[in-house]
């Protein structure tokens, strides 16, 4: 995603009610910080916001935690809702490369979409869907696993089936062509809108393992 | 695959020495037909046939066998190589309902090229991918199993993906858009090479299991 700077982002994520600061103190229990016992969604990749925010606006009943490392889009995500009461979603800002010190065995679905393709083979273990992640979300996750990939990339898309495939995922449901399909429960992200309109395919892809 | 009728083609295939009559009594000992131990490769539905030819004219140390229902597209097959002596190549007419009754745990590769979509529901069981097949294939495998697939049908590829793979078959390769990657080695079917010229999305998928 290309960053643009974001005069005070810092700031005004620091000063969301939505961003969750102190993370690493909820880790195992962020139904606490929910006050309840709904499933947790997370998303890694959460960039400007309009996937988790409209997920969330959507299920009442499930909790949502988007996850980003760029100020500069993220702000924007917390530009959308600061004036909103939306109580079963929240923000961390961090690289996912450290998951594993922020959940323990609480997420129930896991979105990753239109993450960074890294195309260069030595960037291979970068991409999130590679083994080293897959390996990281097995603690993550309650007992059963979900993976939920959109992407318009077809080489990340082509080794994400491999990886999660060979990793023991099995395949709930893929779309190799999602706008020609029933898009009717579909929540485009910002960049999915712009890719799709230019007539790029966008795929998709549910996975589950236990 | 649209037919048409061939005037004397059953005769023509029946007289040929590339076809295997009495195929029956060949189940589990194809090795003592080709009088070798080598491979053995064969395409369920090999039409016009230039795919199996093809493969067995680069690979002479690699058995062939190419299996078709209708007489009106394998005539065309055997006229392609009636004057040729290709010593690791024949034919069997058959329905591939009946695949079990042929061959018993001695074919390493099979390949699955442009197969018929059966695109209805009530159809599913049809399709060359559906577990129904998958369960067939099991016993005609020796202990390692290798399934190649092209098709340019999309919803049976998405299908394909589902069932082969939540029945335990792991990916060893998958392209999305063959005609985008490396083709060095590919062997294009009939089918395939009008297809493709059209400009539609060829896929291909390699899976194995133990």
């Amino acid at each position: 995603m290309r960053l643009r700077n974001v005069r005070n982002a810092t700031t005004k994520i620091e000063e969301s009610n939505f961003l969750i600061k102190e993370y690493e103190k909820f880790k195992g229990n962020f139904n606490r910080l929910f006050e309840n016992n709904n499933e947790l969604h997370i998303e890694i990749g959460t960039g400007k916001g309009d996937f988790i925010i409209n997920s969330a606006k959507n299920n009442p009943k499930i909790n949502y935690i988007g996850i980003e490392k760029y100020d500069s889009v993220l702000v924007r995500a917390i530009e959308k809702v600061e004036n909103e009461k939306i109580s079963n979603l929240r923000f961390i800002k961090m690289d996912a490369t450290n998951i594993e010190s922020v959940f323990f065995k609480e997420v129930d679905v896991l979105y990753l979409n239109f993450s960074d393709p890294w195309p260069k083979k030595r960037h291979t273990e970068r991409r999130l869907t590679s083994t080293t992640f897959l390996k990281k979300y097995d603690n993550i996750f309650k007992a059963d696993k979900k993976i939920i990939i959109k992407t318009d990339n077809r080489k990340l898309f082509e080794f994400s089936l491999i990886e999660l495939v060979n990793y023991g995922y099995l395949i709930e449901n893929i779309s190799l062509d999602l706008y020609k399909d029933d898009l009717k429960d579909n929540i485009p992200t910002e960049y999915e809108k712009k890719f799709a309109n230019m007539g790029n395919n966008i795929y998709q892809l549910s996975v589950k393992k236990n």
